[in-house]
This record gives structure tokens, C-alpha cells and sequence, in this order.
């Protein structure tokens, strides 16, 4: 299923690629090719159940998954108390689908981000209006600046609406999007954000609904990126009686994703939508809405993608 | 601190040690060590639930767990087409208990077969007679040597008798146990060795009983090393009646591992028996009997004693 020499390059030892390779060899086009590749694999591939462990107050994931000749897991790792480097954190650790034995281990804290935020852009290109320009960003943490950054490579963005609970954060996060990408930004509060905004973005850690669904206007696309676990929430389960819900793997989504508070509303897979076999956006007032729960095919792409990249350099 | 924009990470540099160097680092002693720590910390640690997956016909486990500071997770991988390297490999992964980073990734393929024989000899020196000398071992694996030598350090074995379903292969471990421990060793009928027997380990990929109960005589210490999922088998049940029966963890026992067939009866984990909170054998007449359905903390405490030997080195 990878296009290219997956299995040419693995060597009988195996490969690490440290933080500081992989965050030297992301940039967001090898992302969003990993994630297409990802979603497009997931209607044919298989993901293992997620387990969410800890350690005292900190947490981690482990996201397994197989597909074509990609085979391995992903540790997520959410540490709240780091303070110089991100709470999150990540590790991919591919086996050689020939022998089982370690093909390679891609530490991949900011190239996760890349990858969140691929699925996002991908979500948008597929479901978002072409002529999406507002973009309203919920949320002011890590990922924030990476959904922008993606978001805007797909769409042609114009305007950039950041809220936050803290309005210093808000600012901050519009100074730095200015920065990264030239586009104006600005705080907002959530009202106003949220009713001009054509894409919503929401990267937050939220236990309960950011807004009022009748702030949403026809034509809105909104990705929801932050829910990944048993009582997570983000949107208002209002919304869901007049949009049209996608996500990237439904079991997953309903079990520890943002629709485990959509009741039996029906879930369209994107891999479903970006190989034709199930409908996007169908008309310019359709509410689109993406869930984005996280699944390893994701990570096993990326990581694939970035030990090609490795071998290239 | 801040929470925006691209952070550097800043990096301690994970250690990678590969096969070949995992496979000159172990040995027993260091093997016996860390199964002794893990087994203590079970009554203490926790451990995450196990996730069996599968790439076509291959398999692999994920077995996550965490104590103390040790976190991290073991990707165990049977591809049965392997012929020139062994079907069973191990990595492990090890997590910074204080930033949830990758602090080191081991290859243990080897080590992994003392880790698996060390939990074996570690619950002979608990539960065995110490006057033992007669072992018999059911199985011809890659395992079973391994489970040879590590008994034969705890009891004054004097005789190895060989089980196996194929003659030849059975001869051929009964030469290797005596070429690598210098002990006589013969291939032996099932009834006539398990009859003979001070200590039993069965160590197979068995579905169903490998002996008749009635052939194990009172005083027998039984080790079940092989059964690790659903459907596995390696003892009679009818022996448990007349048995006290021990395990690594009862709730894993239980589902995946030998004591899915037994019932409702007790369960004893051997880190309460390490830790004196349990009785062991009672009398030189009890039969006991050990289940291995192996544990995360193993790898852990193991891939720790192998990193402590790496730098040490």
C-alpha cells in the first residue's frame, strides 16, 4: 500500500529516527500525502483495539493497526506536568511485516502534530466549501498553530478568529499565526468567531460543548480534533439534527471520539468519501462536520513515510 | 509558559540496543533479577489490558503496563513462516517516567526466552520441592532449553526427560540439554516421564491437555509456560481438584491464559507468595501448579536491568 520501497529499505538492523530527525524531515505535504494514504487504508485495514494506560497522573495510548505491508503501533503519551517540552508526546514503532521483528522506531512529538492536523486539511479538502475563507480556531494549545498552518494550504484562507479561554492566549496564538503564515488573526470572542466563520476548528481538552449550536451558520464545515477518550466533548450534540457527520474510523469515533455523543446519528467514514464510494458535501448550506478520534494506520503512513524520507537524505 | 507556536524539543537521545546486543547483555542471573522485581511489583503495578493483533496470518501482542518508575509497553510478534530467525521476537519499549518520552527501545528476542524461563524458574524456587531433581520438559521449541537451564540453576535437577510429539525432536533436545548444561537428558513417553517427574514444564503452543492428570504424583511442581490466548491449553483439568494452583495474574490467567479451563477455582499470583502475603507449597505432598500468561512488567523490569547493563558496559 505505500507507493514506494517500504520494503527495500528495511535493513535486518533496525532504524531510529530521533525528535530531532523526524521534526527536521516533517513538513506539512509529506503529512497530508501520509494521511491520504492513512484514510484511504482504512477502509480496507484493520485497527486493533485502543488501550489508554497511566502512569500516577500521567497517561498514554497504544494505537495498533495493519494495512498492506505496514504493520505497528503508536504511543501517544500525555505527561501534564512537562513544562520546557509538549505535554504530548509520541513514538511509532514499525515491524517488518516479513519477519515481525523491529523495523524501525520514529520518535514523532511535532511530526504528530503535522499529522493531526494533516487529517484536518484533509477533512477541510474533502468537506469544507471551496470558497471557505473565515477560519475560527478554538482552542490555543499545541496543536493550534499546526491546524491553522494545514488548513490554509487547502482552503484560501483570509482571515483567522482565535478563541480562548484566556485572552492572553488568544493573542498570543493570533501573533504567532500571523507570524508563521502571514494571514491576519486576531481574537474573538466565541459568538462572533463561531457565527462567521465557513471552517471551525476545535483542539481543545473539552469535557463539555465549546458553543451554541445555533451560532453555526448553512455552509459551515467544523473539525472537531480534540476528543480521544471517554467523556470528551467538544461540540453541541444540538448541531447534529442538521449537519452531516463524518469521522475517520465510526466505531471509534462512537466509543471514544467526539460522536460518543451523537446518539445513532449516522457516521460516514472520509476514507469512504476520498475513494468515491460515499458522498461529501452535497450543496453549499450542508453543515459538515469531521471527527478526528486518531487511528494508527495514520501513524504507521507517517512513520513510513518519514523512514523513506530518512533513507533519501 | 507558553503554549503557542513551534517548540523546540528538546532532546536526551533515546537508546536503541538492537538483538545482537540485547542477546550478549543477558544472561540467567540478570534474567532471574528482573523477574524476581516484576513479580513483587505485579502486587503493586498495574497492567493495562493485553491487545492481540494480527497482520494477515501473523500475530503480535501489546502488553503495557506500569510500577514504580518504569512505564512502557512490549510488542511480542509470532510470524510462524519465520525459518531462519525464530518465529517468537520481542521489542520493548520504555517510556521516561518523568516526560512520557521514548527513553529506550530493546530488541529481546533472546532475552525474551530468558525472560519467559526466569518467571519459570522463579516459581520453581517458590513452589518446588527443594529435594526436585527429576525434570521433565513437554515441548521441543526454541523455548524449551532456555526452560531447561533456568530450572535446573534453582533445584538440584539430575535427570532432563524430553517430551515431544516428533522422536527426532525430542532426541535433539535431549542433546542439546546435555551439550549446554552438561545434565543427562532423554526423550521420554508422555506417561512414563510426567510419572517420573519431580517438576513438569510444558512450554508448546498446545489446544488441548498434554497428559493424563492421574499420571502426576503427589509432591509435582507443574509449570505451564505455553498457553497465551484464547482457546490454549496445556493441562488436564481434572488435575485441579487435587492442585493449588498459582499464577502470574490471575484476572490474564483467567482469560488468555491456562486458567481459562479452570473454572472457579483460587487462583494465588506468585508475587504474594514472593512478598509473603500468600502461602506456597504447604507440605512435600502438594501438587502446585504455575501458569505464565506473561506480563508487561517483565519486559520492563527486564529491558531496565538491560539498559543498566548497556551503560555499565
Amino acid at each position: 500500500m505505500t507507493d514506494t520501497g517500504f520494503r527495500e529499505i528495511r535493513a535486518s538492523v533496525p532504524v531510529l529516527i530521533t525528535e530531532s530527525e523526524s521534526s527536521s524531515l516533517i513538513d506539512e505535504e509529506l503529512a497530508l500525502r501520509a494521511a491520504r494514504e492513512a484514510f484511504v487504508a482504512s477502509t480496507t485495514g484493520t485497527a486493533f483495539p485502543v488501550v489508554i494506560g497511566h502512569a500516577s497522573a500521567n497517561r498514554f495510548t497504544l494505537k495498533s493497526g495493519s494495512a498492506g505491508d505496514l504493520v505497528g503501533v503508536k504511543v501517544g503519551s500525555y505527561w501534564p506536568g512537562n513544562v520546557e517540552i509538549p505535554r504530548h508526546n509520541s513514538t511509532i514503532v514499525l515491524l517488518s511485516p516479513e519477519t515481525g521483528r523491529l523495523a524501525a522506531v520514529v520518535e514523532a512529538g511535532t511530526a504528530n502534530a503535522y499529522r493531526t492536523a494533516a487529517a484536518d486539511a484533509l477533512a477541510v479538502d474533502a468537506l469544507a466549501r471551496s470558497d471557505a475563507r473565515t477560519l475560527t480556531v478554538i482552542g490555543t494549545g499545541n496543536q493550534a498553530l499546526y491546524e491553522v498552518r494545514a488548513v490554509a494550504r487547502v482552503r484560501p484562507i483570509d482571515k483567522v478568529l482565535v478563541v480562548g479561554r484566556r485572552p492572553e492566549a488568544a493573542s498570543e496564538l493570533a501573533r504567532a499565526v500571523i507570524d508563521y503564515t502571514g494571514l491576519p488573526a486576531e481574537p474573538a470572542e466565541a459568538q462572533t468567531a463561531v457565527g462567521a466563520a465557513d471552517i471551525v476548528v476545535t483542539a481543545t481538552t473539552a469535557r463539555a460543548p465549546l458553543f451554541d449550536a445555533a451560532w453555526i451558520t448553512p455552509g459551515t464545515h467544523i473539525s472537531a480534533m480534540g476528543a480521544d477518550g471517554p467523556g470528551k466533548q467538544e461540540l453541541p450534540p444540538e448541531l447534529y439534527h442538521r449537519a452531516r457527520l463524518f469521522c475517520d474510523l465510526p466505531d471509534q469515533s462512537s466509543a471514544i471520539g467526539e460522536f460518543q455523543h451523537a446518539g445513532s446519528a449516522v457516521l460516514t467514514p472520509l476514507g469512504a468519501v476520498l475513494t468515491g464510494a460515499a458522498e461529501g458535501r452535497r450543496s453549499p448550506e450542508d453543515i459538515t462536520v469531521f471527527d478526528s478520534s486518531g487511528f494508527a494506520l495514520q501513524d504507521l503512513t507517517l512513520a513510513a513515510a518519514l523512514l523513506r524520507r530518512h533513507h533519501d537524505s
